[in-house]
């Protein structure tokens, strides 16, 4: 059987993630990446990745069985989603929670008008967190989810920090609070009436020379919706401390189910995630789901669907026979 | 729309978790518990419950959605599955994991020829650990698999010693070894050559007048198989104590994978059960699957299944619009 053929559109951490990781599965191969970038200034990290330009993706119809949107949720992917799965089955990470059932609807629409498959909000929350608040709410249908982030990095925190005048450069940490996940892990069913309960933020920040420490702290710890809502300390350091210890993108949390099933008869589900570099763990979500949407359009599936919808063998490089021999 | 109809087919702690678990969803309703006994020996937990023999279950065809089969695996459910699957889709526990592939097959064969669906093998191990075990190697191909069971009474041992002359009432518990869990959690990738380095057994009987203390408790340590392989810790407590102490059956455990996406990055997912009761867990297992069995066989599938062949979505009671607005 032939290699199944992957496609990588857009090329920053998550990108470079997927290229690793299709590296790490023997029955896929990387046709190509395609960036917006000059492709002559791209460096991939296996020398022999090829690189496009995204003009050129089009052309490439045919040749790519699944392509792997890696661009950001904000402005990128609800642009460039429908207009690549006019072309590819597509699988992405879209994870502005809000925003999910009219990305959705759209690319459902433009996806089922060109007999593409695509799987959309596909990761780890979006996605396997997902999967898991529907397992266990459908298992324990009367309990409470709960969700903790962290001890992670945050890249968007960190950017609405470095987007502050004075600031050269910032890393923002998001950290649970021990006790509340305790409490919920003993199933005590806490109510947590804010956010400020149940997990705080940790800033490192290098400063311009001559900006002001002190306003800067003020304007990070009042930030609407990013700061303002949490308890938030704020650590200035230099430049060589933030690249010697926070060079790198640790992050995790977990979704608990905490749900009785009779009346004094407390069960309690919990998936859990400790990654040493989130955009690498993303990215290996993405390229094990690749490989079902591979299997899903071959048995006709088209459309848009999301992870709720893929049956958990379609993963797995191992046949019906040995997921009952050695997985079961 | 009308309430999903199930069947209880076995009538012993897992069929009064079943019975509870339906209960706990207001789109099913229990038809009938179907048992080998005399049915007015039977006292069912809901006053309403209708009790039928099992000689009676086949004229019950078209009158159950689902058929749970709530029975053991070591003699009745190699025999009970592909009988009751001739006239009914299946859900059942078969948790003899060498066997499994052999009972599939049978199953597939029955349901196949009878235009029945069955999922064999569902529960917590086989059955969500399962689902973990093929998510998480697929997601981290490199990487190790680690399960650990307990704290938690385990059924076979505990019967195991109350089949030894002398021994009037047994409990036991599997117990993991706190350093052993720590060592895999923190990505250490420990192997562990044996059983032993990973749980301890302990032990709380009951014993006949005039039993002999000392030659039960060698007789218990020395048993193949069930504790030999183990550390085994043996109390001797008063049948009042047992009853007081030791009546419900709480269990749990977890899967988790250690794997490595690029050289020096690590990337650890833990699923984790703790569970006051065991058999009232896997019964709420079995009655949410038994719901997408139902919506399976209405898209028109056949044969044997396992729990890696549905997609979670199915789980649910939600539909596709409620769950990508609130569950994704």
């Amino acid at each position: 059987m032939g290699k199944i053929k992957i496609g990588i559109y857009g090329y920053g951490n998550l990108g470079k993630g997927v290229e690793i990781a299709i590296h790490n599965n023997d029955d896929m191969e990387l046709i190509g990446i395609f960036t917006r970038r000059n492709p002559l200034d791209i460096k991939p990290i296996f020398s022999d990745s090829k690189i496009f330009s995204t003009s050129a993706a089009e052309n490439m119809k045919g040749k790519i069985d699944v392509m792997i949107l890696c661009s950001g949720s904000a402005t990128d992917l609800p642009e460039q989603g429908p207009n690549v799965c006019k072309f590819f089955n597509t699988i992405d990470s879209f994870d502005t929670h809000a925003k999910i059932p009219e990305y959705f609807s759209k690319m459902n629409e433009v996806a089922l008008k060109n007999n593409n498959l695509s799987l959309i909000s596909c990761g780890w929350d979006p996605g396997l967190f997902s999967l898991n608040r529907c397992l266990l709410e459908s298992v324990l249908p009367d309990g409470n989810n709960y969700v903790f982030y962290g001890s992670g990095l945050s890249q968007g925190h960190s950017d609405a920090i470095r987007r502050i005048k004075g600031v050269k450069n910032a890393v923002q940490y998001t950290v649970p609070y021990d006790d509340a996940v305790e409490s919920v892990r003993n199933g005590e069913n806490p109510i947590f009436d804010s956010v400020r309960k149940t997990m705080w933020r940790e800033c490192f920040v290098v400063l311009e020379d001559g900006a002001d420490q002190v306003e800067i702290e003020k304007e990070i710890k009042e930030m609407p919706n990013y700061f303002k809502p949490y308890n938030t300390v704020v650590h200035f350091i230099s430049e060589e401390e933030l690249k010697e210890k926070h060079n790198s993108m640790p992050h995790g949390g977990f979704v608990l189910r905490s749900g009785k099933t009779s009346p004094n008869t407390n069960q309690i589900a919990e998936f859990s995630l400790k990654l040493d570099s989130n955009p690498e763990f993303t990215a290996s979500v993405l390229v094990s789901y690749a490989r079902a949407i591979y299997k899903m359009r071959k048995q006709g599936k088209v459309g848009a669907i999301t992870v709720l919808d893929v049956p958990i063998a379609l993963l797995s490089p191992k046949n019906n026979e040995e997921l009952l021999k050695n997985l079961l």
